[in-house]
């Protein structure tokens, strides 16, 4: 099955019920700040506090009979996996999710919340997916792929529909990039409806994967995923949404650790709203493009609020003080955020 | 001009083309930890980030032209002002409005960036609202009065349109009450859609003029309203809403400030969302309520989301302890809020 536009127009009919539409909100005080026209695409106030809740009940709907019986099984760091949870619960279908070790805690305990039976296998979402990919032989479950899914990419692709609704004439959006199914959803759209807009995908320097074969012209792994971007932590690219990307997208930037907390401490600060870092990666990279930016309409999407409360008060703490002592130029000083996920970042 | 339900389906019609229906979304978590079937109406995700500028678009949106060449004014603690002063740019109307000294600076510099002119008079919002009726005269100014206006409320009165919509068989829905105008609202689409759905309204303990008075069977006044739930925060009732509210409501509660505080710690820590400690109240009442609402669908409204980051560092930073101390049965430990405000809360 291919991804196309009518697949994203069919998606937005199917989810229409149990889903509103997201708001679109000029923010004018990161619009000063960033030298441009700034708006918000709030994902996160999606239920499930992420986009990823639109590509799981489109699919989740789209079962068979035996599919829903059986059930599906799904590996994930914890937004795909509430997505798929919630609409599972929805559709009254049994639901098993892995996550590996060391993941957010927060995200866990809300996909147990919606029913899902947790598993925790392998040192980060490659390794779980692995697990998974034997599992949903040995136990006869619908595997659904967080990424190589057409049904999921059409789902999230409405998000970007609503967008050119509200704003017809932007000139570039920026839109967070793990494996890809979010930015595949909007190049879908946006190759189809607003060919002009300049697409651009944000990635953690730590987990590049997607721009470094972007850039390199073949498909190349990294040997880790070490973000606190949780949601962009995968060290491969997909075939699905890889294909889309390698021939639609305008341009790929990466983001430092440091630039993400600062993101994240700037998108409460201006605009009093919740910002888990792969959702903030977009607002760290409008900042290092300033420069092309100038004056114009940039759409950032963010993607999902789910951090983990111990991350968000240090964020909240330090990230002041990280701001005022000039974000990038600055990273000496900047501490590491291993207290939280028992790993070391490259700070 | 009075409050009517089809004033409220014009509001809607009106304000649609600049909003978009914000999201009914069921917490399970939150759920868990209540024992009832909670749903929340994330009023925190409009633009503005609260549910007054529903209301503002609408009035705005209604004056002649000549009052809009004359341009308006409004005394506020904040959200009433961002919503008047968005409004105010989308039209292209002139804008004053006066805070009181103190007033939260995050929310000043929100309504500066919408263009709005301020000025910082009074110790309280009721003083500045008395200065400003002094300068709508001096001015010839259009004077927006926080709560006294019908096309305010009618305009605030569309989140609970879509609350039923989206839910058509609640049990019951709380609400926060400050001037009163969101509760009005709802009180006139319930009365008219959902009657038999409990509507209680929610006050800070320490600014609780529209609890006492209604309890009373008379009209008081306190002497302070010190309250961190600025949005709470007046010492006296409006003739408007408090008609609307006395006759319709069910119930009103209070809460202390460390409840508010606790909440809006719980908010964050199992839903990811920012509320204010005014859009807090619900969720701190709920706590109280636990035996009445065990098993019922209740609506909390998150009314806005404009915290200082002061503040809510301050809160995520306690709030977890004071929860895992029992929450309102242990206030001796409890650490009041005076750093953030320059002034003393009785904890």
């Amino acid at each position: 099955m291919e991804v196309t536009f009518q697949g994203v127009l069919d998606a937005r009919r199917r989810i229409g019920a149990y889903l509103r539409p997201t708001p679109l909100v000029p923010h004018p005080l990161l619009s000063q700040r960033l030298g441009c026209e700034i708006f918000v695409k709030h994902e996160n106030c999606n239920p499930t506090g992420s986009f990823k809740i639109r590509g799981g009940i489109n699919l989740i709907s789209r079962l068979s009979e035996g599919e829903r019986k059986r059930g599906v099984i799904t590996a994930t760091r914890g937004n795909h996996g509430q997505s798929i949870a919630l609409a599972c619960r929805i559709f009254g279908v049994p639901c098993v999710i892995a996550v590996p070790h060391g993941n957010n805690p927060e995200k866990n305990e809300a996909m147990a919340a919606y029913g899902a039976e947790l598993i925790v296998h392998g040192r980060d979402f490659d390794e779980a997916r692995l697990r998974v990919e034997e599992l949903q032989q040995e136990r006869n479950l619908r595997y659904v792929h967080s990424a190589n899914e057409p049904q999921l990419i059409h789902g999230v692709g409405t998000y970007a529909l609503e967008i050119l609704e509200d704003l017809p004439d932007p000139d570039c959006i920026l839109v967070p990039v793990g494996g890809g199914s979010g930015i595949s959803g909007v190049l879908t759209v946006f190759a189809a409806a607003a060919p002009k807009v300049r697409v651009i995908g944000v990635q953690a320097e730590n987990a590049a994967a997607v721009t470094r074969s972007w850039r390199e012209g073949k498909r190349v792994e990294t040997d880790s995923a070490e973000t606190i971007a949780d949601g962009l932590a995968t060290r491969v690219t997909f075939d699905l949404p890889f294909g889309i990307l390698s021939q639609k997208v305008d341009d790929m930037a990466t983001v430092s650790e440091a630039e993400l907390a600062a993101a994240v401490y700037e998108y409460f600060r201006y605009a009093h709203t919740v910002a888990e870092p792969a959702g903030a990666a977009p607002l760290a990279a409008v900042r290092q493009l300033k420069d092309q930016m100038a004056g114009k309409k940039v759409i950032l999407v963010l993607t999902g609020a789910n951090i983990s409360t111990g991350l968000f008060r240090e964020i909240l703490s330090g990230g002041g003080k990280r701001q005022e002592a000039g974000g990038r130029s600055q990273r000496s000083g900047v501490r590491t955020w291993d207290a939280e996920r028992g790993t070391r970042n490259r700070l």
